[in-house]
Order: structure tokens, then C-alpha cells, then sequence
């Protein structure tokens, strides 16, 4: 069994991956905080110390956020592409970077890209460009983690449990059940796979 | 024969891309301005709108400029993110975006990656997470430009003209001469193709 903090763990995809998680010792981190064992915002680096140090020992950190502004390439403001960056990607890597310091020997981390980087839809560039960027990082920095470290990054297409939500803008994907993604954490949380991009599609 | 505005004129990819568009009419352009037409920075809007008015009906923009930081990982602070990030990222993506108000109908812009998102090496983490991102933008957007607007991405391994600065870093690498790389250049100018990526490796 082992100790594993789930950032974002009140949203679907958050839940999606705990399904996959069950049989380990959960805790559970958001940025509200409500329903959670703490909060945390993962574009502040502080609040990732505080979160890391106040755990203790753990083995695997998964994320399952990454906040994106949406809107057609000509029109996306300088502000909406700092915005995305700074979580999707910046926020992304500063859990790598900080909680490496912290996580046991062996430890992994999992992140999260998404489907539009691969089915490009109106409106998504942003998301489908940090996308791109983490899934190259995950790829890359693999190989220079310390103590064994791995790093993994989940790419899945739209949630059942998500879409009433999401599709109305995704027309003509399937969506796919969370526990089918659930099962892409748990090969990256359970296995000894690094640099890898486990796509959930349908 | 078409214009092309070619930015980085002065650098070693730059001169690489000339050698496959030498029957187009050239417009140079680099930061310094030294021996070139024009002068600009692809991190400042302004610059680019500059830059465009002044050569007035263009029909391709080619970028072989990119600033990136090279350090490990867990020592890369938050500043360098930011400087390779507005370069190498949102510098390319103001080309495409300011560029798409003032280029002739069924233009192109052509912009850099590099072999190392492919290929990792120790020190060049910040290149290769925005060479993923550039590639997977230029994949995506290349669906909603306007007016026949064509976007592409040559990913060129190192040069045989700049093997003397970088070959200590790239043990194992093959170069490749810049007249090989041109044709990629060609071949995103000259060719019909977009959402590309032009891997130019050996």
C-alpha cells in the first residue's frame, strides 16, 4: 500500500483517478480545500511546500487539474495564455520540481494533458498547446529525476461522468468511463513505467 | 515568386532557411538589425506590427529564432521558464497571430522546434517543453486560421554550421548540413501542406 496525495481530488477527473486508487492510502488536496484533507493551489509554490511538508512520507502525487481559457486563436489575450500556461503547465511542473524534494525513493508523479491535443476543436488551443508542452516535459524530464523518480502523464478524452458539461463542444467524441481512466492512474501510480503518455480514448 | 520575411536572417538557422528560398524575394529581419532590412523582437506585439506594416503584401513569414535557457530541472528557476516561454513559445505563437491580420491570402508562416524534444539531453528541458508545445500549436491551429493561412514547423537537429558551439553538448549527434535543412524551409514555403512538423534529423 501506498501513500498517494490526489490534487484535485473533488473534481471528475480527480474522482476518475481515485477509482483507480482504492487499495492505496488516498489524500486527498484541492484548491478550494472543502471536502478534502488540504488545499492547495499548485500555481504558488509555497502552498505545494506547506502541502508536501505537511503530509510527510508519500509515494505518489497525481494530478488531475489544470485550469484553461478558451476562446478562438486570434482572439485569446496575452492574460488568457499566462493564465493557462501558469497552471497547466508551470503549475504542473512546480509539483515535479518542489515535490521531488520530498517524495519517497522511487516515488512517481502523474499528470494530466488532454484529448484536444490530439482532436483539435474550436476554441481549444491553449489547452491542447500546454497539453503538447507537459506531455514533451513528462517525456523529456524523465530521464534526469533523481532516486528513481518517475513522471507520467494521462491524456483522456472527456469523461461520461463530465459530459453534460463538455459535450455540447465535442461533438462526435465518445466519452469514456471514469473508471476506464481510473485504470491509466493506477498503471502509472502501480507500475514501474516513466515517461510515458497513457491515452484514454475511445 | 513570393515575399518572405525571414526572422533570425542573421543567425545560423536563419542562414539555413535562406538557402532554400533563394528564387523568393527576401525580407530580413532580426533583433540586433545588423546587416538585415528590419529590426524586431517577436516578444513584443508592437515590434511585429512594426515589422509587417513596414514590408507591407508578404506572402510567408520563416522564424528561426528562439531564446531558450539550458539548466537542469530542479535548478531551472521560474525566471528562466518565463524568458524560454515568451520567447520560444508566445514569441512564436505573436508571429502567427499578429502576422495572420497582414499576410496575403494563402500565406504561411514556417516556425522552429528542435531535435531535442526528441532526442533529450542533461541541460535542455525548457528547449524541449517548448518545442512540444510550438509542435502541438502549430498541429492545432493550423485548423482555424483564416483566409488559407498555412502554419508549419521544421524540427531540425543541430546544424554542421554551429556544430562548434553545441557539439560538446550533443555527444552521439549527427549534423546535418543547412542546405538540408532549406529544403524544409522550401517545402513549408513553397508547398501546399500545413499543420506540419518537418523533422530534419540524420
Amino acid at each position: 500500500m501506498k501513500t498517494v496525495i490526489v490534487i484535485g481530488a473533488s473534481g471528475k477527473m480527480g474522482q476518475a483517478a481515485m477509482t483507480g486508487l482504492g487499495h492505496h492510502r488516498i489524500v486527498t488536496a484541492s484548491q478550494s480545500g472543502n471536502g478534502c484533507d488540504h488545499k492547495v493551489d499548485i500555481t504558488d509554490p509555497s502552498s505545494l511546500h506547506a502541502l508536501f511538508k505537511a503530509v510527510g512520507t508519500f509515494d505518489a502525487v497525481v494530478n488531475a487539474v489544470g485550469y484553461c481559457e478558451y476562446a478562438p486563436f486570434v482572439e485569446m489575450t496575452d492574460e488568457q495564455w499566462h493564465t493557462t500556461i501558469n497552471s497547466k503547465l508551470l503549475g504542473q511542473m512546480n509539483i515535479v520540481k518542489i515535490g521531488s524534494r520530498y517524495i519517497s525513493e522511487g516515488g512517481s508523479f502523474t499528470l494530466i494533458s488532454g484529448i484536444l491535443s490530439l482532436k483539435p476543436i474550436p476554441m481549444a488551443i491553449a489547452d491542447a498547446t500546454t497539453s503538447g508542452a507537459i506531455e514533451t516535459f513528462a517525456k523529456c524530464v524523465a530521464h534526469e529525476l533523481p532516486r528513481a523518480i518517475r513522471v507520467n502523464v494521462i491524456n483522456p478524452t472527456v469523461l461520461e461522468e463530465s459530459w453534460d458539461v463538455y459535450g455540447e463542444m465535442m461533438p462526435g467524441f465518445q466519452p469514456v468511463p471514469g473508471s476506464l481512466v481510473g485504470k491509466a492512474f493506477q498503471r502509472s501510480v502501480d507500475g514501474f513505467i516513466t515517461g510515458q503518455i497513457l491515452t484514454v480514448d475511445a
